[in-house]
């Protein structure tokens, strides 16, 4: 039986409502082996009283030693095995733009980039246009029409935009056209079986009339694709829990994660104040809130411990706003670990904290890194923490007699 | 997706240098309940000093409660899973003594016994000859001629000797002739398959034969043979983590075994002093070291608890040459744990300590079991210790976008 049937059988009718709030990037290291990381130095007093009354442990994203991306990283905390369920690139950047991805299309995360005249990249970002640039650019390239697939651009912000091929047939074994460097051409599609071969030869095509339309438009006058990406099959959240799911995301890739596995993408404006206020507003609506809060991950990639530390403050401020809607089950975690030290995700398991009236408190008083690993969930698989969620809410029935 | 296409994909091109020290099993236990272990009992100024800046774990072989053979137990820490890739015994004997294995071969633990008139065992290792004596004899056997296969006999030392039929459709699944008892003859060799009962038919002419050449040769007048193993299809440790693998190993099993995942054996020596050197003038040479460390092991099958604690102590005294070297990552654990309360190999999970610049310290001041218990490595099967070293050399790239 796979884990996914077991919770069918398992799951129940109830009123009892989850919130997953993911800090992303929330694990670090001390920057000294007798130092502080960035959670253990902000003052968390909210969180620490979550830590008193509920169960840490520590979250393993994918397996020991694996950093995964944001993709990988919330498909585990959803439950989903990201060793089994692997997502584009591009289907995660159209997702995230509330591009309506159908089965017929393959999706790419596309680059503005500037060429000199011998069609070499001299900016891989384009000097990182202005959103309304990468806007009228997008304009010009929805001009082009190919055979064989209908086309879509669509911007996204600066030098990103996607593009989407509509056809019957269309693989995704396409190598990425940004050559990952200047002073070079990009590189030519190639498909790895026949049916990407296709998709590889409209993209190439589409690449020639794109520099034809661009041509005069420099800094903006050439473009690179990876990610090519065809939809995963991956069943609801609604179908494998029975949750009626709700994602309250500022950034776009979180709010296409969230859409993939089914939820529904609420209105979160910008602050973490607006996404509590959106979780008020909707509190009857839905079993399951996925919060996700970014600047947790931005400031440690930025490598600035010290403003990490005011981030996870910040997040802390509004745990009280949560619990005060009183959930059955809130979790607090992250997709994976950013270090400040090491400017990027990391493979460290990530701090975990279960909240409910069900939990078998483990004597910590604080929430940190080194009180999740020694706290009462023990140090396991993201993608079992929604088994946990789902009995500390009291919707799962016993398994056998 | 497989553990080891994962890594594959995820594996980097880097001058980082791993190095793992198996301190054959090293993990103990207290001879009273309020005891402590050998490892917690010995002077170890070193490994405290690397459980300080470093992360602690221990490692459990193969599973919970499951005691593993130097085979397994190895196999797991290289990142083979040892329940899926199986050595059989004469292999590793074979690959031991850099005797040539090849697909065509049938290889085959040996010992010299003594046998009375009526061909019954009176001593199981022939008085334990010496090296010298068994190469004489050793040279007496390889007069014998086989129809259907070629037959090679090496000495090992002392009792000890390989046999290796080189064949086309030679079987493995053949028992052991060793009744490992005295006072009755050697068994006869069966085959559970047709193509094991061909090897069984060649092995029965052969004992009949030794028999026959020995006979005037008493305490060395006889044979068992136990271990009949093919070589498995394994991947190299190249292969698969991209690492030119070196092993610095004194007994053969170990070179055996380092041999067997495509580790170049590197002269070792006979001393840990004489390991080190060779790790010194070799580190420029490979990507991964793989050094082993015997005394700790047949100290504790000995049963000799003071005399373990003072080699972990003499363990502990090269670990400042090692680290001087400034591997990226270092990892220092045990195939298993051997107690010297049990004289035997168990299943206690092994005391396990990685350092690296990108540790997560854990607070630890202490290397040994109750220390390595709440490690932030955790508790974790050692097929996962080379993922966690790859990571910590920093030679993983990130898993999905």
């Amino acid at each position: 039986m796979t884990t996914h049937d077991l919770i069918r059988d398992l799951r129940e009718v109830s009123p009892a409502k989850i919130v997953m709030l993911v800090a992303d990037g929330l694990g670090g290291l001390p920057l000294t082996p007798d130092g502080k990381t960035e959670l253990e130095t902000a003052d968390t007093p909210n969180l620490n009283e979550c830590a008193r009354v509920g169960t840490l442990g520590l979250s393993t994203p994918v397996l020991p030693g694996v950093t995964p991306g944001s993709g990988p990283g919330h498909l585990g905390l959803f439950g989903y095995d990201p060793l089994e369920f692997q997502i584009g690139r591009g289907i995660l950047e159209a997702l995230g733009i509330h591009f309506a991805v159908t089965g017929r299309d393959v999706c790419v995360r596309g680059n503005f980039c500037t060429l000199d005249a011998g069609g070499k990249i001299t900016d891989r970002r384009a000097g990182r246009p202005t959103t309304e640039r990468c806007v009228a650019t997008v304009n010009k390239l929805r001009t082009i029409k190919l055979t064989g697939a209908e086309v879509f651009v669509e911007p996204v912000k600066e030098h990103r935009f996607v593009l989407v091929l509509r056809g019957d047939g269309l693989g995704d074994r396409v190598n990425d056209t940004d050559p990952q460097a200047v002073g070079v051409p990009p590189l030519k599609a190639e498909g790895a079986d026949p049916a990407s071969q296709k998709t590889a030869a409209l993209v190439n095509e589409f690449i020639t009339k794109a520099n034809e339309v661009l041509k005069a438009d420099a800094p903006t006058n050439g473009a690179t694709l990876r990610g090519f990406a065809k939809q995963p099959a991956i069943p609801t959240m609604q179908d494998v829990y029975g949750l009626k799911s709700a994602a309250i995301a500022v950034y776009p890739m979180y709010k296409g994660l969230a859409r993939l596995v089914g939820m529904d993408i609420l209105d979160a404006g910008d602050t973490l104040q607006s996404q509590i206020d959106r979780l008020k507003a909707t509190w009857n609506d839905y079993d399951f809130f996925f919060l996700h809060y970014k600047y947790t991950d931005s400031t440690g990639e930025d490598g600035n411990f010290a403003e990490k530390v005011k981030k996870i403050e910040a997040l802390d401020a509004v745990i009280p706003a949560i619990r005060a809607l009183n959930p059955a089950c809130l979790l607090v975690t992250g997709d994976h670990s950013t270090p400040s030290k090491m400017k990027s995700h990391s493979w460290h398991p990530v701090p975990t904290v279960i909240v409910s009236d069900l939990c078998r408190p483990d004597g910590a008083s604080e929430f940190g890194e080194r009180q999740c690993r020694t706290g009462g969930l023990g140090h396991l698989p993201a993608k079992h923490l929604m088994l946990l969620a789902m009995a500390h809410a009291g919707r799962f029935g016993k398994y056998g007699a």
